[in-house]
């Protein structure tokens, strides 16, 4: 699985973009946040990219757990986020009203 | 649906003992969390929650979004996080080894 590395000085809209490249070639990401900061911005970054992936019928959610890591032989207490997309909605049509009425299409006389 | 809120000196333990009796009872749950510090505390209670309601079959996720809220009469941009059972397996059987085979028990007469 892709991991992306997520600091407190990341963008989360440079971060979101990279969630949702992932997401739609692999389905999943795992992301690792340590401290605060870092958590912040992962979160974030997930809430934008929702917004990147929702046009596609894809909704995401993602499960939080704990994680050692070590860095510079010092072993500290992270954040691991499995991003995963939860349901996959049909794609809207164009000029669906969602109300389960046939799509709207523009007379044909009016294309001419 | 609930709402929850946390801060950044919430103590996540405390969190999420309220978050699995909020998913056992009504099966998902709002949390609202304004700053790094509290965001941190609220993804640090999903992590731990999840191993509260894992016993009985739940997987918990949560979906991020972004909310605006009025605290004393200023506007202020917070996290709201939807924690939700994304699957229920069924609860672990006393005994199963988890391969396959057929549960484990006691002899009768370690029970005598």
């Amino acid at each position: 699985m892709e991991m992306l590395k997520v600091s407190a000085t990341s963008k989360p809209v440079a971060v979101a973009g990279a969630i949702a490249g992932v997401i739609r070639t692999a389905g999943r990401v795992e992301m690792q946040a340590i401290g605060a900061g870092a958590v912040n911005q992962a979160v974030k970054a997930i809430a934008i990219s929702r917004g990147y992936v929702a046009p596609g019928g894809m909704e995401l959610c993602f499960v939080p757990s704990f994680v050692e890591i070590t860095i510079d032989g010092e072993l500290r207490t992270g954040i691991r986020m499995v991003v995963e997309v939860r349901a996959h909605r049909n794609a809207p049509v164009p000029g669906d009203l969602g109300d389960g009425s046939p799509p709207v299409s523009a007379p044909a006389d009016a294309l001419g």
